[in-house]
């Protein structure tokens, strides 16, 4: 197992100094920096920074860090988050009845390649509980409707906390979450739409991908907000596409692009490299 | 020089012996098929082809291929355009300031990656005479807004037939074209949109691509139709961009995106390898 | 279900008449073509087609289609393999210790995306059962090694038999086959190979990928000849790397590179879009 | 005309306080930091960084930043270059016969894409003296060939003297430069060699990939070292092929690869982005 690091991101308006203190606070409690990227927007005047270095001889407890780093934010102004790689993040995953997404997110879960644990499946069907069953994954069936939103996004919360999940996925979760449950998990919910947004929002992006002959299809992944399929893109992949594919076509080629899309931002979520600004993220990778 | 070879295009609805009739049609008159794509769309039922052969040795004289294959085509309800290599198209360019575009297109030209002649260029502003008095094409300058559209465009097509264009690529034209220019030229005009079509129609792509924050840009060549940004798309080309690029950055890294789609959506339509079919292209490649 | 389709693979030195005779073999029994696509190779002389029409109809019945089409093939000297859409391939699966691809091939297998039977998996490790397990397919454990090689394969043929395996699938099969065994199964075992070939051949290529410091890591699916890595590619996939990544990271990202490259092959194979030809292929895509 | 900036370089054995002391040396003098990038190696224990701040208040005169950097850098055993945004470097071009990566170079140059100046054109092949001109480039020819190898180097490097040149771009030069001269410009001579390297070093390399079958054909820009093709890599393009490329399209498609790859790499160099380590780079994008 590698040694703790903790990881600071951090965004603030632009400004002489950001970087030295920063650097400055990890140096002066004999931390050794393993990364550290930082962009300033010159439009924008803005900061962002995410820097991450080794807990082995720090000189804080890691309960003192965030007390300790507070005073050296607040002059600047910063907006910033703390995180361990030794604490993992517990994600639920929101399925409900195609199962590539879900086999791809729990297969990638098992071979290590996310940082979290994988505590609960939640479904609007019945039909992926065997999927989660392999995994050894709780699953509960909470069906979901226009009529029914309330009372089953509440069932979906209780589950969620009784999981104590930071993490919301939607692999392909074919119902719309309300603007209550999404400002709960305020940019922990990341959500795959299978077109290369913006185009092709809504419903049956193949088919209306088909219907407008494009010659590359996409998918792509990003924090979920109240408005369907506008929140801040995370990730984008794409694939080349011909007049012989039918949408059934697009469909199979699209499955592919629908679990890489998701299994980027996921894995740039756990570790911590993805800053939301306005509508916009900042990927360091 | 490569020896002359004749091309068929050939849609119409599908139905037995159509690939037999068609090829038996080139066999017996002893020509030699070097390519032959076929494609039946089984949801629409409609059948699309392209046919290519040597006519060194064929038992027609080119001036009675059309005639002789028309009666193959009549009980089939083909709708067919025959080409030959050796019969080269006459492009026509239109530009306004921007330089990249009509630089590809002229050094392709001449590096011979292009089966045609570049007769002439049309802008409706005066700087890029140079480029074009560089290469010996012939320059016009013919000034164009949305007041002076209709003697504007009457003008160009006087230019464009004295030079006898029957392909008019747009390097970058910034200037709407009427329905009336459009359907003179119906599947003979090319332009280059710089974005990932259809996200991002109309005015100022970069910037609206910008805003939304995508991780992928685009460019898109269509043939245009009265509809902006509508029109069938023939090719489309990306690059990954990320939260440092400034607009300026995606101006920079779209201008090469914008003359590989250009470059190849003439190509294709050069060598007669596009199938326009409703508001779709079947590219044959 | 769709309706049964029959598909001829030809090759035979280029001349006129071919595609004509082929087309009209079809038409002649009132067949109805859905796809065919032609290549002549105007430097080697040499001719490429596959073509694929609806039995619905046909006035042969499929029994007797071999026998007349030889007539048609043989004045010709055409090399051909006929196929029919509802015959199924029944592929077997060779792995190791690594599962990712097996996982790939077998959820892909019941997605439908393969149009095939999987009844048998054998590894030289026992490590695999359950995944075989989990999807109803038998396992065979053949241990193998360089000096059991002989006996190894002879197991594994005649378990191989026994199932009537007709394609060979090497999931990171870790193990080197004999001339013996690739000629009993001739343009009949696909292997991945996790670098961008001919680039890095034989052992750790992640690691030579690193050591050398490339930019863009690779994985290459082809047809198993006896000389190691050399056999005809079918197909190849890339992706970006930098020097942020360790060979863990290359590891990493390479899974899902064999995985797409395998399953693209294994898919044109059963499609039978593939022609061998040397050492080298034709993919009818 | 922006603001200047200073860019420093940096790596060294991994350590506490490395991100700490820069940072801390550019703000001490009141430097705003724009962009700083740093990634430390843990499996070779290697700290590499790039950091950029603005001049405009910078307490330092710019004459005395490397003095006194110099002392922090020194008990970090750091290997370091300081580079000025305002301080144009000085290309000088090689080139034979083809012109396609020349034009690309000289109009990327005069689109503003290269911070650099363009004062010298050599040729061993008079050919290319008329894009030269175009550009106002001065252009000498200086024949080369493995008997003169000695004589025409000492008259090359006598030309780019004269022209003050810091970095030499072989945008397709045909001959194989020596030891001496490699050396004399160390990580400053750009190459593209027109593979996906390591594939195909050496001569001929698309009739090398066409003999073999791959499926994506690429190209690769590195500096260059006494070995042919073994130099620290800086980028790769690819593009897919098919069977239907022969060489020739292989050619024509491999030029816009050549274009690309070295117009980045010439774009990286410019801007300070690129550590050249051993016989890799680390390239802050």
């Amino acid at each position: 197992m590698d040694d703790p690091h903790a990881i600071l991101l951090i965004t603030c308006p632009d400004g002489p100094g950001l970087v030295a203190n920063v650097a400055g606070f990890v140096y002066d409690h004999h931390g050794n920096i393993v990364h550290s990227d930082q962009h300033s927007d010159l439009d924008s005047r803005r900061f962002y920074m995410r820097i991450e270095w080794q807990l082995d001889g720090f000189a804080l407890d890691r309960s003192e860090i965030a007390g300790a780093f507070g005073e050296v934010a607040q002059p600047f102004d910063m907006a910033w988050s703390l995180h361990f790689t030794d604490e993992r993040s517990r994600m639920g995953v929101l399925v409900s009845r195609a199962d590539h997404c879900l086999w791809d997110v729990l297969l990638r879960h098992r071979a290590g390649e996310f940082h979290a644990e994988v505590p609960v499946v939640v479904s609007n069907h019945p039909d992926l509980e065997p999927v989660a069953a392999h995994f050894g994954v709780d699953f509960h069936h909470v069906p979901n409707s226009k009529d029914t939103r309330a009372a089953s996004e509440a069932a979906m919360v209780r589950i969620l906390e009784e999981h104590r999940v930071d993490l919301v996925v939607l692999a392909r979760y074919m119902q719309i979450l309300t603007g209550d449950f999404v400002s709960r998990y305020r940019n922990r919910v990341i959500n795959v739409h299978h077109s290369f947004l913006p185009a092709f929002v809504g419903a049956r992006p193949y088919h209306q991908a088909h219907q407008r002959g494009v010659k590359i299809i996409g998918a792509t992944s990003h924090y979920v907000i109240a408005d369907l399929d506008q929140g801040p893109i995370i990730e984008q992949v794409i694939r080349r596409t011909s007049h012989r594919d039918s949408v059934r076509d697009l469909v199979r080629k699209g499955r592919d692009l629908e679990k890489a899309a998701l299994a980027r931002a996921v894995s740039l979520h756990l570790q911590h490299r993805i800053l939301v600004v306005g509508n916009k993220t900042v990927v360091f990778d």
